[in-house]
Parts: structure tokens; C-alpha cells; sequence
């Protein structure tokens, strides 16, 4: 398969050169690739304000994709995610990878790898965990408990997370 | 100025170049251009969901733009614009280009021109307003009264909506 921020090939309509077609290399930034679909928006949301933060993003929503069946595509123009949006990333896309690019070159790749333990990151939504009730003494824990989908359960109580509510938290 | 749907050139490093660099041309459906930086994501939601209407979008945020500053830019591959969504596209991005593509030629410019009147689409916010109380004798009638920022006016109670209550209202 052609990566994203692969060169462009001319003429060719194989599946998924649909990623060419609509999106092309970057100098400078990130390019997290195969968010499953429908996701690009909650991504986003991980990047802030593009004005605000002076970055250019593009993105491709629904493209072919030989691992996925279909996938989105997040390409940000002048900023490096950091650990911590790699961290949240793989909480909204557990199966993104991410391309640092400089130079129109990959430098570096991080593939958003959902932690064993999520500390200070979710919320219980038990109204009687004592990590909601007593929140400085029982800081937020949670241990995954699940892949695909993504779940997520609480250290204290025991109450698991479902994807969704993952997503909705990080938002 | 190059249109979003020009032919890419190589090698090419000026201002509005960002936008060829980012996203490459469809073979057919909707080209919108000269979205106000940051009004992108309400349009995506006129669009609906990619995945269930089979559309491929393609999105660029904050690229430079002679004519704007800073723009936002969404291709729609597989789907062509209706009359309405372009009237409710005028009220979120005013200055929006509308151009529909096939076979990767532009056969129609339709400019997002808001209309002078209204009628069905907003909401009166006065609660006392008698297009709120008696809905079905006194269907919601607004006159435009303002460009930019754009604004509308009750035709009832002289109530005026601001740009940003008129997006909310259709996102």
C-alpha cells in the first residue's frame, strides 16, 4: 500500500491512490494516517484551533484503504504532535499511525498505541467512585480492558468505559 | 489567483501554492472555495455523513488566500451540490465559490449568494415572537440586514439574528 505522504504517482486509478488524488505531501508537520472513519473530526478536536495555532490541516474523510475498507486521513502543516496528543490519539484512533515529517521527509514514525494504564486522562461516570467523590486523594486510574473496541476500566470501582465515552471525554 | 481546481505546478513555491500542495483535484463532484477560515466544519455538516452517503471529502483549514487572508477549502468527490444545500452554504460562508466538477472539468460556478429572504429556514429567538407561538399561521419570514457580518431580521418582531446564531442554527 502507498503511504501517505508517499510522491504521487501519474495516471494510476488503482484503490488506493484515492489518497493521492485528494491529498497531497506535506513539508513540514504530522500525518496521522488510518483513522478509522468517521473519526477525523474527534482528531481535530486534538489539534486545537488551526488559526489560533498557526497551522494548515488537511484532511480526506471515507478513502479506500486495503487494511480498513475505508479511513481517514489527518495531515497537520507546521506542528509535531506531541507525546501526550499521541497518547490521546490512540484513544480516539487506536489503530493511527503517525508520521513526523520534515522536509517533505518521514522522520520519524509513531504508531498511537492505546497504554496499559491511563492516569489523570478519563473520568469515571459512577457518580459514587471515589475518584469523582474525592477526587485529590483518589486520582483518576484506569486499566484497559479492552482493544477493539476500546475499553477502558476504572481501578476503584470497577465500571468500564465503552468507546464512545472515550471519545465524548477526550472531545 | 489559482483556482482549487487548477492544475498543480511543479516546482512552484508562491502564496496561494499551499492549496495545490495540500489538496489535488477530483474527477467529479463539488469544489467549495473561499470558506472563511474556521467555517469549514459547519459546512462539512451540511454535507452529512461520508460514510453513509458514500462521499470522499477532502478538507483544507487555515491555507493562505490572496483574496482572504487565510481560507478554508472542501472538496466533496461523488456528490453535487443541491440548490438548497447551496442556500444554506451561503449563510454559513457568504463568500463561498461553489464549482462542480466532472470528469475533472469545472461545468458550473454557482456563487453561496445569501438570499434577501428567508422563508422556513431560520428560527425566531424572541420567545414572545408570534412566529414562535403560532408556527403554523406565521411561518418563519427573515430579510437579510446585514452582508458581512451577515445578518437577518424577523419579518414579525424585528428580532435580528447574528452570523453566529444563523450558523448554530443550521450546523
Amino acid at each position: 500500500m502507498m503511504s501517505a505522504q508517499s510522491t504521487p504517482r501519474k495516471g494510476s486509478a488503482s484503490g488506493d491512490d484515492q489518497t493521492q488524488m485528494l491529498v497531497r505531501k506535506i513539508p513540514d508537520g504530522s500525518v496521522i494516517d488510518h483513522i478509522a472513519s468517521g473519526k477525523a473530526l474527534s482528531v481535530l478536536r486534538l489539534l486545537g484551533d488551526p488559526e489560533q495555532n498557526g497551522i494548515t490541516i488537511a484532511m480526506v474523510m471515507n478513502v479506500s484503504s486495503s487494511k480498513m475498507g475505508k479511513k481517514d486521513i489527518v495531515k497537520v502543516e507546521g506542528m509535531e504532535l506531541s507525546p501526550e496528543q499521541i497518547q490521546r490519539l490512540a484513544l480516539i484512533a487506536p489503530r493511527a499511525s503517525v508520521n513526523i515529517v520534515r522536509s517533505y521527509k518521514v522522520v520519524a514514525k509513531r504508531n498511537a498505541v492505546p497504554p496499559r494504564i491511563l492516569r489523570g486522562i478519563l473520568s469515571c461516570t459512577a457518580p459514587t467512585c471515589v475518584s469523582v467523590r474525592e477526587k485529590d486523594s483518589a486520582p483518576s486510574i484506569f486499566f484497559i480492558s479492552g482493544r477493539s473496541p476500546l475499553r477502558y476500566r476504572c481501578k476503584y470501582c470497577g465500571r468500564e468505559l465503552a468507546e464512545k465515552e472515550i471519545i465524548s471525554q477526550l472531545g
